[in-house]
């Protein structure tokens, strides 16, 4: 982590957890974007004793800018629940512009009408383009336009922040 | 107006009004979505001095529930300005469910690729169904899902809310 910034990725995640249960229905299901999103739902099944498995969702193929990115990260979609009337939450690590959101929410709508679409996110660093929101984000914060922020994962499944210039 | 609630939808455009005028950027456009937004777009484009005109968006086309309602409104999209790379306000009477915004962003994607969406609404009332906000909203209230609530203009142009149970 560069900068005078720290944000530690297992702490958020532990106020997003504590976040997630109180609002928890028994319906709700679980939708990662990949790749960070999915390892977060993936945690977040365990820690909430789900026994349906969370979705992985990719936003490659709706992304606004597919033909520059093209299938970056390999465009894995699977959905292990009927999205029709589902209530959903989609999780991801970031929330930047909002066209990976976007995106992800029409990849969904190719399986089916969700009676509900709610969105989680480890961070949200501002710089919206669309009008779309987090209903829970364990850190608001502001980041130049010129800084890359990601999650990684160690092998050990550990979580850290990487911010790039 | 039945009931106890009274929502004065000239005045509630006037909050509206004003609080658009100080983040009004000189490439901004104005697209309403029929037909109540579009009846605001048209008065906010004469009342922020603008000279290019509003566009009108409609979401028929892209609702999820398309087959349910069809062409309710018609299906009029007239955008008089290029959406591509277009810093665009979108402007609607009601927000609710958050179903109409997004096939209204779809709808504008048919046209080119905006650089900016921002949405701004006289009333938010609660009831979300995705997760889109307002980044303006003139009044904040939550509504039974019963109620129905909708703006009607005047033939001489003033403008009302209706409320139906």
């Amino acid at each position: 982590m560069s900068g005078s910034l720290s944000l530690d990725a297992e702490s958020l995640y532990r106020d997003l957890l504590r976040a997630l249960q109180p609002q928890w229905g028994a319906n709700d299901r679980l939708v990662g974007i990949t790749s960070g999103g999915a390892w977060l739902a993936e945690r977040l099944q365990a820690d909430l004793g789900l026994s349906v498995p969370a979705g992985v969702i990719s936003s490659a193929m709706h992304r606004d800018d597919f033909a520059r990115r093209g299938l970056a990260d390999g465009g894995v979609t699977r959905l292990p629940f009927d999205i029709e009337g589902a209530h959903l939450w989609i999780i991801d690590d970031v929330l930047y512009t909002g066209r990976t959101v976007r995106a992800v929410i029409n990849e969904l709508y190719d399986y089916g009408r969700p009676a509900r679409v709610r969105l989680a996110v480890l961070v949200d660093r501002g710089g919206r383009e669309l009008p779309i929101q987090a209903d829970c984000a364990a850190a608001r914060l502001s980041l130049p336009a010129d800084q890359k922020l990601s999650l990684q994962r160690d092998p050990d499944g550990r979580l850290t922040f990487s911010l790039r210039g």
